[in-house]
Order: structure tokens, then sequence, then C-alpha cells
């Protein structure tokens, strides 16, 4: 196996991902994973730019930042790539007015978008905000428009909590398209236009990134 | 166009949708479509046989007939092909005992089931009762199983209520299949079985049925 020094060769840039990587989550905060705050604290001390990567679509940057910090990871929120501030720039440049259904933890994320009268759905990782109702409003808005547009703040099947494992918004990405018949846009990993951007936030090319 | 008795030639046999056919659903017991009472009263006097093929799982047959009664309609529930019954019919053949996502309208179908310790989940069309933590439940124990087997009852991707569009089962199967990377078995229309299990129910062959 390579060495470490051999492996980083040309290497400028390391993107971290959050959930099940810093940290483990549960409805309580979740717990640090063993190592992961010294680790990141010896990555920011060396030469490598370090951002943070997630698909977290529950909490609002600063929520995310907050808690971590708490938990004694140096971070600010502006190292932090995610999905819904993702989606937020993206809806502005396309002059996109969402239907969100979303947990209201990550509603501030989208304070200066314009919601009215919608022309597309944004889903994300909602939990208990996945209703029948609140599904069925996002359904019966994407069937009212002439061209359905779905944007999803990931694609994830499920993830895991010290509770046990969770429906991720990929399922309910999934019941929506079937039900309209469309294609979601998927906004956070793995796609390709989502690690650019955090890339590009980082200054760095896909080449030097580990 | 070729005349009625052109058409039924060779015909012994007639299979009859109910919900949007006979009539028009919604929470409060919908309205008779105009003509259909006498349509089928007439039917009932010809030679021909009729069956009712439905894929309504939200109710028992004993309420869904006795609703139909109510606007006039001549039917017993020995002359209706229902998806709850029959997979109720399946899971006893195959000695499955299911975790039941369904509306508890629909429960008495699966009087004679034993649910306990499940190795499979039945999804019917089960509105409200899709919350967030009943599509957990059900996705935990389908995860829980070394061969995961998800029964559908029917695969509809919406309909018409008089409030509007309703989300309709196919699309809840759709996330449950993609959170677990399974496929569904569909008991309830378009499913050849089904069809086939209604024409034995009558008496008649596929190429006698209209």
């Amino acid at each position: 196996m390579a060495s470490w020094g051999e492996r980083l060769a040309g290497v400028r840039g390391v993107l971290l991902d959050i959930s099940g990587v810093l940290y483990d989550g549960s409805e309580d905060g979740g717990v640090p994973i063993p190592g992961s705050v010294e680790a990141v604290a010896r990555l920011k001390r060396s030469q490598l730019k370090v951002r943070f990567c997630t698909n977290d679509s529950q909490k609002s940057r600063g929520d995310l930042v907050g808690l971590l910090r708490r938990h004694g990871f140096d971070i600010s929120e502006s190292e932090v790539t995610a999905p819904a501030p993702a989606a937020s720039l993206i809806l502005k440049e396309r002059g996109l007015r969402p239907h969100l259904l979303v947990q209201d933890g990550v509603l501030s994320e989208f304070d200066q978008i314009d919601t009215s009268n919608p022309n597309c759905v944004v889903i994300a990782d909602a939990g208990e905000s996945f209703s029948y109702q609140n599904m069925n409003k996002a359904f019966r808005v994407l069937m009212e428009l002439e061209s359905p547009v779905l944007i999803s703040l990931g694609k994830g099947r499920y993830y895991k909590e010290t509770s046990g494992l969770m429906l991720d918004v990929g399922a309910y990405m999934k019941a929506l398209e079937y039900a309209c018949g469309i294609k979601a846009e998927v906004v956070g990993k793995p796609s390709p236009e989502y690690f650019q951007s955090a890339l590009k936030e980082m200054g760095v090319e896909a080449h030097e990134a580990q």
C-alpha cells in the first residue's frame, strides 16, 4: 500500500463528508466518531485546503455547524457545501419559485426565494413532514404545471441513526417521479455538478482533490 | 363501427371496473355515474355473466358492496374481485405472515391471517396512513428480512376524487422498492394473474370476456 506521502502527491484539497464521517447522527445531536475531531484539526494545520461536503438537507448550514462545533470541530459555515444553499442558488439563477417540502430547520436557506405561485417543487429529507397530505400537495403542484420540475436534495435510499435505519429523500423522490411520470433533478451527491461546486468553492481542480 | 350484436359475438362474460365506471369516489361516498345503475341491471338481466373487478384496496368487499347498494346497484360480495381478498389467499397459500400497511377499513379481509413475526410486507392504498413513521416501519421490516417480499395491492400512480388528484399505492410501492433495492409483487390490475382469477371466479375464458 502506498504511503500517505505518495498517496497525497499532487493533492491540494480534501473534501470531507460530515454525517457518518465526522459524527453519527441521531435526534438528540448524535456523537462524534472517535478520532475525527483531531483528524480535522490536523488537516487544517496542514497545507491542504479542506472543505466539508454534506447531503444533509434537514438542517441549515448554521444549525449544522453549531452542532459540529458543540462536538468540538473547528468548522465555519463558509467551509460547508450543502444541498439546500446549492439549490437556493439554482432556483435564483433559473427564476424558479418552489413549493418546498422540507423540514422547518432548513427553511432559512430559502429566505431569499420567492415561493408564491410555485412553478417547481423542492423536496429534502423531510422526515416526519413526509405525510400523505404533504406528499399529495407536492404531487398536485407538479401535476398542475405544464412542464413539472422536481428538484430533490440528494437521492439517498436511507441512512442510519442510532435508533435504526431511516428512509431518505430518494424514496420520496421516486414516489413523485413515478406518480407524475417525470425525472427529478438531483442537487447533492453523487451529482458531478455538486462535487464541482464544492471544488470551485475550495479553489482546486478535481485531480487535485482527495 | 361494429354493432353491439357483432361486438358481443362469442362473449359470455363481462368484467366491470367499479371506481370511475360505476361511481366517482369521494370521502363521503361519491356519486353514481349517470346511467350506470341501469346498465348493470340490464347486463344482469341478459345471458351474460357479470363480475366486478376493482383495484380498490381502501375498503373491505363488504363496505364497498354496501356503498354500491346504497347508490342503487344490485351487487353482492360474491360478485366482486378485489386485491385484498386476492392477496389474503396468496398469503395463506405461501405461508406468508404480513406486516400490513393498509387502512383500517380493509383489515377485516386479513382476519384469518397470522401477522405475528412478519416475513413480508403488504401495502394497500393507505391514504393518510402513509405517514413517514408507518412507511419507515414497513421499510425496516423489509430490511430485516433475508429475502424481502413486498406485496402491493395495485400499482396505480394516482386516482381522482371529487376533491382532486390523490397519490395511489404505486407511488409508495416505488418508494419502498427503491429504498430496499427490491421489486414488489403486484396483486391487482394490470397483473394478468389478477384478471385470470376474476375470470376463473366468473367461469369464463379470457377470449369469452369483454
